[in-house]
């Protein structure tokens, strides 16, 4: 996905603080319970699951989300690359922000459409 | 996905015309522009793309609903496998939803992130 590909503006805000981490820290581990989501606001993430990259994320891309929405344990295993520094989303948020904002809900909807079609066009 | 995994109950409204089709019917081909989903009433529908079955579903399961996320062609040909009894709903009733039942947008995003979860286990 293009960063910048969409607009997550509405998780950008001054209460919510952000949360710095240096390049080879672990966010979050496959297996873990998740309360979170993350937007990043500057660097680049891994995704991982088995030794093998999912995903390379950066800039306004979101991830943790799948979590959130079926509330399973995460699924794959989140590293910082770079430096980043993250916007965190908690559960709570996240379902106001569904409830309160149907451009957000569409939003994460498109992110999920768009990496499901990444999915199928490898598999 | 097992049938009845999702609660699709919002969908099923007098107002809205059934559609029936007979076995072996084709619903939609891939590269169409697309205008609604569909929820299954009855019946067994097959995704299927390139000659390559991506999934099978059944009573009160939902597809079509990518196109409508994000607006681009059908991603597979969708064809009735058994006699089927559809409810299709429009782009309109769609996002009419999502923004007045935040249940039924978390519920696309529960159908999105189950489907997700099976393909970065098959790859």
């Amino acid at each position: 996905m293009p960063p910048g590909g969409f607009n997550f503006s509405v998780l950008a805000r001054p209460e919510v603080p952000e949360r710095t981490l240096r390049a080879g820290e672990v966010i979050f581990r496959e297996g873990e319970p998740a309360a979170e989501m993350f937007l990043i606001k500057s660097g680049t993430v891994a995704i991982r699951s088995d030794d093998h990259l999912i995903a390379e994320l950066g800039d306004n891309e979101v991830f943790g989300e799948m979590a959130l929405i079926d509330r399973s344990p995460r699924s794959a295993t989140a590293l910082a690359v770079t430096d980043v520094t993250l916007i965190p989303v908690s559960e709570k948020q996240f379902l106001f922000l569904v409830a309160e904002t149907p451009f957000f809900a569409l939003t994460i909807m498109r992110v999920l459409v768009h990496r499901l079609r990444l999915l199928n066009r490898v598999g």
